[in-house]
C-alpha cells in the first residue's frame, strides 16, 4: 500500500504545485486570510470532506492579535475582489479564518483519530523581483506588495489539500477519521489557542505537523520529531496620556512618550533568571505627534520568551509591574494586550518519534532521516500538541527537506517543490497507518 | 499724505482679497512655498521692483530644517501643475523660497533702508469643512489636504503685495529704498536664519514686521511693538544601531530604541535653570520594525526654550551631551541636527515703540492702540530684528488687529479681511516717513 | 519711652553677650535641644514668665522629621551630661523641644496679643578653629563637633531672652500679653508646623520675627520687612525589597537599589510649570549592602519647591505618584514621608511693613533702614506668619543688621554682638507700643 | 608509604587542630593577612622551606581590589598588636599578603613540580555567639567583630602547613619539587591574579587546590574534580560631578547621583546573551551629601559574570560603554576599576580527575568518592589552573566532605576538624606521588 500512496501522490504533482502557486501569488497575512481559507472550504467540500470553519472551530474569546476592523474590512474586500465568496467572508472575519476538514474512513475497525495540521497565513514582506527568482520567473509572484510566503506556508497548504486527496482515493482503507487542520496566523504565534480552546484536537489520538526545510534544507532529508521550542509571549501595550502645550503649559500634559520609553527600558532590564535563558524586546516604539505637544499616546510592540512555561510567566509577570506602574508614574492609563503566545513544549515522547524515525526509514523517500532536531524557536503548533498530549494522544511535528534559495523569513526565500509531493506522501502512510 | 495712502490701500481692497484668497486656496509648508514665491516674484516684477530669490537671499549652508528630497521633489512638481514657473522653481528650491524686492524713491534726500517682512508659509493642518467656515463658503477652503493657512500669513503676503503697489503709486514722495522681504518656513522658525546669514538686512536702517490677531484680536486694535519673545530650538536627532535576532542572538544588537528612550528620559530631567524659565520636550518618538528585532532606527523630535539666549544655549549644551552618550551607552550612531530656531530679542527699543504708537494713534485707523504686548511664544523674525539692532537700526513688531473666528492653528481659524487694508495703509504710512 | 528701652537693652548688653555665648559653645541640632530649652525654660520661670513647653505647645502628629529614638536617646544623654534637667528632658523629647512664655502687661487698656518668635537649634557642622574666629579667641567655640551655631540662632535666643527681661522691668506700661516663642529646628524648616498645629500663635495680632545679618550684612543695617520667601517640602523615600544571591538566583530579588535609582531619574524629570519656578533634588541615595547581592533596601532625602504653593503642591503630587509606582515597578515596598515644610508667604502686609520701617527709622538706633529685602530662600517662619494672618492678625518678617565674618552655613560664620542689643530694644519698643 | 603519609598526618592532628583554631580566632580579611602570613612564613621558615612573599610572589600592578591607604595602616596595626613581625608587615603591605615555600625530595629522579594552593583569608561578617557554636565554646571565635573565618580557609591553611610538616618528614622519598602557595584575598576574587602575574605558577607540573565542605557536606566524601567555575568580574565606579545649591543654581552641578542611579538601570539592562547564562548586579550605591545639594558624588559597586570568557567579556565591554557614557551624560567624570576576577575553567582534564579518583578511591580514609562536582559558583584558584593547563600542566580542584554547621558564609558555619587530618594526608600522597 505504501507503494500505491506514494504513486498518488506523484501522479497528483502537477495539482499540488498549481495549488502552491496560487496560493503563493496571492499571499494573505494572519487573519487576512479570507480568499485562502475560501479556496481550502471549496476545494474540501468538494471532494465530500465535512468541513467546518469560522466560529466553529475558533473560540472568539481567545483569538490573539486580531487586526483592527478597519484594516480587516479593507483585506476583506480585498479577498472578496481576488474571488472569495463573500458569504464565507462574512462568517471568517474577525480573526477567525480557520478551517477543520474531516474523512471517516470506510474499513471496519478502530475508530482512532488522526490529526494533521497545516498553516496557511503568509509573512509581512515584499517578494523579491528578481528574476532569477523563480516565481518571479514562472510568473506566480505575490501580488500583495508587503505580503509574501516566505516561510513555505503556501507550500503546507498545498500539501494540506494534496493529502486530502489521496486520502478519498484510499478511505476504504482505513478505519478511523482522519482530521485535517487549516490554521491561520501563525507569524506572530496568534491563530492557534483560539482553535485549541474551541477543542478542535480533544478527540485527537495521532497528531501530525511540520515544517519544509528549516533544519532540514536539503531535499530528501528528513527530521521525524522536533523539541526545544521556545515558550514566547507577545504583547502590544498602549499609553494614553493627555496633551498640552509644550511651552505654555507643559504641567498640563500627562506625557505617554516617557512611559513608553521608561517601561521600555525597565522591561529590558527584568532580571536574569537562575533556572535558564530568558529573553525580552520592545521592538517598535511610537509616540507623540508634533515636537511641541506633550505626547498623549505611545504604544509599544514587544515579547517574552522562556526556556519554560515557568520563566516565561516570570517575564510576563514583571512585564505587567512595570507597564503599569510605568503608567502610573507619569500620570498615564496603561494596557497591554497578549497577542500571541507560543508553548514550550515539553511532552516530548521519544518513543513515538523512533516509531516515526523507523516508519521514514523504509518508505524510500528520502534519502537522509534523522530522529530529532531541535527547534530553537517558537511555533503555536506546541498549542496543539501540548494539548492531544495532556488528553492522552501523541504527537510529534516532523521537518521535511527542501533544497531552498534563500533564508526563510527573506524575500528571495524559496523552496523545492518536490518536497511537497513527498510530504504529501509520508503524511497519507502515517495518517491510514494510524487511522487503523 | 496719510489720507491719500489710506485712500490707496481702500482702493486696492479687491485686489488685496483676491491675492489673499489665492494663497489660502493654495497653502504651502515652509520650504515647500513654490507656487507662493513664484506668485510674488512675477508680481513684484510686473510693478517694476527689483526681485532676488533663491540663492541670492539664502545662504544655504545656514538654512535649518530642510525637507527629504523626495519630498521636496514632489511638492515642486505639485506647484508646477498649479501654475508655478518650472525655471523658477529650480532656483527655490531646497529651503530657497525666499524672495526680496527694492524699490527705490524719486525724491532727492535721505537714503535710509526701511524693511518690512512678511512669513509666507501655511500650517500642516488640514482646513475645516464646516459650511459656516468662510474659505468653505466662498470657495477658497485650501485644495491640499494637510495644509492650510490658520496663521495668518497668506493675509501678510496679500499685505506685502498691497504695500508694494501703494509705494509704487508714491515713489516719488520718498528719497530712501523699501526692501519687502518674503520669508518662508516661518512655522517650525526655520525660514529667517539664512537670510540673516546671506545679508538680508545688514543695510536696514528701520525693520517693521508684524502678525494679524493674537492678543490683537479684535479689529481696530494695534499693538505698536511686542517683546517677550522665546528662545527657542528645535531638533531632530537620529540613532542608528544594528539589528538582531531577539531570540537568537540579542547580544549582536545595537538597541537603538533604548537608546532614543534613554535620551528623551534624561531630555526631560535637564536640570531647571535658577536664572529663569526654560523648557524641553521630546514630542516623537519613532522607533524600530519588528516586534521579536532588536531596533536598529530610531529617531527622536525635540525642542528646548528658554527665557534667555544663555538658558536657552545651556540647554542645548546639556541636551548634545546626552543625545550621544545615550547613544555611546548603547554603542549606537547619533546625530543631532538644528531643524527651527527662533531668538529671543533683547533689544526692545521703547522710544522707537513710542514713535509708532504715537503714528498710530494719529491715524484714525485704529480705535484701540497700546504699546504694547508680550509675545510670549517664539517667531523667528527675531533673527531680523536682533541683526538690525546689532548693527545700529530700529527695528519694531507690530500685532494688527482683527476679528478671528478661532484660536490660531486650529482648522476653523480665519481673520476678518478688513484688517488687510489697514495693516497695508499703516505700513505705506510708515514707509514712507522714515524712508525720507 | 523709646530712650528709656533701649537704655535698657543697652545696660544689659554683658547679660545678652553671656547668653549667645553660652549657647553657641552648646550648639544643639533639631529636635535635639535639649540644654538649650532647659536653659530657656528656667531662665524665663526666673523672670516670673508663664512658660509652657512639650507637649502643650506641640501637636504631637504634625511633628516633621524627628530624629530617629536611638539618636534622640544619646543626644538627651548629652545634654543632662551637661547641665540640663532630666525631668524636663523627657518632656521634651521626640520633636518637642519648643518653649512658649507670655507675660500680662499690668496697664489697663486694650488686649492685644503680641508675639515673637525665635529659632533656637545650630546647624550640623563643625566649627573653624582658626585662631582669627572669635568664639576661638575667646574660647566659646563649639564643644560639640559636628554642630556649630553657623546661622546666628545663639544670637536669636539671646535676644529673645534679653527682650524678656526688659519686657518684665516694663511689664507696667503695657496692657496686652506678649508672648515669646521659641521654636526648635528651623534647619530642615521641620519645627514650626507642629507648633502651629498646636495653636500657639491662634491668639496672636501682631506676629514679629526676624534674622541677623542675610541681606543686611552690615550692623546699623534694618530691613522692616521681607518676602519671597520659597515654598519648599522635604522628603525621606524608603523602599523596601527582597534580597537575593546574584549569582544564583536572581529572579528571587525585588530590587530596591533600581527602584530608587528609577525614582531619582523620574524626580528630575518632573515637568516644568508654566506658571513659575520650581525646583527638585534627590540629595542623598544609599542602597545596597553588597556586590553579590540583589539590594533589598534603599532611601533617597530629596526636597521640592515651588514658586507657590499651587506649584509646590504639583510637585509633591507627582512625586508621590514616582516614589509609588517606582516601587511597584521594581515589585518593592516603597515609603514617603514629610521631614520638613516652608510655605511661602502670600500674605505680605506692605502697610505694616511701612509702619515698621516709620517706627525703625525714628529710633536713631539704625543707620541704614530699607522696607523691603527678598529673602530667596526657605524659612518655616512662614507657617507662623501665613497663620496669624490667615486669622486677621498683621506680621513682619525683619532683617536686623550685623556685620559678618562669612557666610551663614560656613564653619568661620559670626557675627558683630553689638547688634544683639539694636535688636532687643526694636523688638522690645515694637512689643510695648503693639501690646498697648 | 601511603599508611606511613596517613599515620603521620593522624598523629599531627593536634597540632593541625591548634593551628586551625589560631587562624580562626584571628581572622582577616583580604589584603589584611598580616598576622596569618607572618605566622606562616615564620612556620615554613622553622620548617626549613624557602619562603617567598610580598613582592616577590606579587606582581604589584596586577593587584586587584586593594583597599584604602587608612584602613590597610590601620589593620596593620592591628597585626602587629597581635604579634605580626612589624617587618615582615611592611613587605606584606598594600596587597602582597602572599606566601609560596618549596621544598625539593632529596631523592634522585624526575625534578617535577608539584603545587598545592590555599587561601587564607576571612569574610567580612560576625561570627555567631550562640553558646552551641564550637568555636564559642571552646574559645576561639572570632576577637574581630566584622570578620569571621566562615568559609573554612583558617582550614585550608591548617592543612597546608600540616601537608608541609609532612612532606619534610617524607623528603626523602620524592624527586621533584612541591610548592606551597598561600593566596591571600580569594574572597571577592582578588588575589590569585596577581600571584600568577608574578609567574608563580609558570613552572609547575600539576596543580592542586580544594576546598572544604560545599557539595562534599559529610565527612568521609571526595569529590576528585570540580568544573563549572563561574567567570566573575568585580568593579568599582566612581562618579565626580560638581555640587551646587539645588534651590539658586541647579544648573551649576553636575549631578553624580543621577549618572550612577543611570549607570545602575543601565548595567541591568545590558543584553542577554544568545550564548549562555550571564549576570549582572549593581550591589551597593551610595551617592551624595545633603537634601538641598546637587550630588556631586556617587560610587557603585557591581559584578558581572558569564557562563564562558566570552560571555563575560561582552558583558564587561557594555558596561564600560554604561559607566563612562552615564557620566558623560551628567557631565561628569566616572571611573571603573577592577576590583576582582574569577576565571571560567575550560581546560578541565577528564582523564586526569579519573587517575586522582583512583588513588582517592584507594585511600580507604574516604567512604563516598566521586569523580566530579560543579562548582557553579565563581573561585579564582581558576587563575592558577588556567595558567598550569596553558603551559602544559595537569590540575585539579578537590572537594573534601566535611560534616557543616550550617552553610558557608553564615555567622554558626563550622565544620567538622578530623576533615582535616583527611585532606593533608591525601595532598601528601599526591604530592609525593607526583614529586617522583
Amino acid at each position: 500500500m505504501k507503494d500505491r500512496i506514494i504513486n498518488s501522490a506523484v501522479s497528483l504533482r502537477d495539482e499540488t504545485v498549481r495549488l502552491r502557486r496560487d496560493f503563493h501569488k496571492y499571499p494573505e497575512g494572519g487573519f487576512f486570510e479570507f480568499r485562502t481559507a475560501s479556496v481550502i472550504i471549496k476545494y474540501l467540500q468538494e471532494l465530500g470532506y465535512a468541513v467546518r470553519y469560522g466560529k466553529d472551530v475558533v473560540k472568539e474569546d481567545a483569538i490573539l492579535g486580531i487586526p483592527a476592523e478597519d484594516i480587516l474590512a479593507a483585506e476583506k474586500m480585498r479577498a472578496i475582489s481576488e474571488g472569495a465568496d463573500p458569504e464565507l467572508c462574512d462568517m471568517l472575519d474577525r480573526g477567525k479564518t480557520a478551517v477543520v476538514a474531516t474523512i471517516q474512513g470506510k474499513r471496519e475497525g478502530d475508530r482512532k483519530v488522526v490529526a494533521f495540521r497545516f498553516d496557511i497565513d503568509s509573512n509581512e514582506i515584499t517578494e523579491s523581483v528578481r528574476e532569477s527568482h523563480l516565481p518571479m520567473k514562472y510568473g506566480f509572484r505575490s501580488v500583495h506588495d508587503g505580503f509574501a510566503h516566505a516561510c513555505g506556508h503556501d507550500g503546507h497548504t498545498a500539501i494540506g489539500l494534496t493529502l486530502a486527496r489521496i486520502l478519498k482515493e484510499f478511505e476504504n482503507e482505513f478505519s478511523g477519521t482522519v482530521k485535517l487542520i487549516f490554521q491561520p496566523a501563525e507569524e506572530g504565534v496568534r491563530g492557534a489557542e483560539a482553535m485549541v480552546a474551541a477543542g478542535v484536537v480533544d478527540d485527537v489520538d495521532y497528531f501530525f505537523s511540520g515544517h519544509l526545510g528549516l533544519a532540514a534544507n536539503k531535499t530528501g532529508m528528513l527530521y521525524a520529531s522536533t523539541g526545544g521550542f521556545l515558550c514566547a509571549s507577545k504583547f502590544d501595550a498602549a499609553f494614553i496620556g493627555k496633551s498640552a502645550h509644550a511651552g505654555n503649559a507643559p504641567q498640563e500634559g500627562n506625557n505617554a512618550l516617557l512611559a513608553a520609553a521608561q517601561a521600555s527600558l525597565a522591561l529590558h532590564a527584568i532580571s536574569r533568571h537562575g533556572d535558564g535563558a530568558s529573553r525580552v524586546n520592545v521592538g517598535v516604539l511610537n509616540a507623540g505627534t508634533g515636537r511641541n505637544i506633550i505626547p498623549d499616546n505611545a504604544i509599544i510592540k514587544f515579547e517574552t520568551r522562556g526556556e519554560t512555561e515557568k520563566i516565561n510567566d516570570f517575564m510576563i509577570e514583571r512585564a505587567k509591574q512595570i507597564v503599569f506602574s510605568a503608567g502610573d508614574m507619569y500620570n498615564v492609563k496603561s494596557t497591554m494586550d497578549c497577542v500571541g503566545r507560543a508553548r514550550s513544549f515539553e511532552a516530548y515522547d521519544s518513543d513515538f518519534a523512533s516509531e516515526i524515525y523507523d516508519i521514514a526509514n523504509d518508505l524510500g523517500l528520502f534519502n537522509d532521516v534523522s530522529k530529532y532536531s531541535d527547534f530553537n524557536a517558537s511555533e503555536d503548533c506546541t498549542s496543539f500538541m501540548s494539548r492531544v498530549c495532556e488528553l492522552g494522544g501523541k504527537s510529534t511535528y516532523l521537518l521535511i527537506g527542501s533544497d531552498l534559495a534563500d533564508k526563510h523569513h527573506t524575500p528571495d526565500f524559496d523552496f523545492d517543490e518536490d518536497s511537497l509531493t513527498s510530504a504529501a506522501a509520508v503524511y497519507a502512510i502515517l495518517a491510514i497507518k494510524y487511522a487503523n
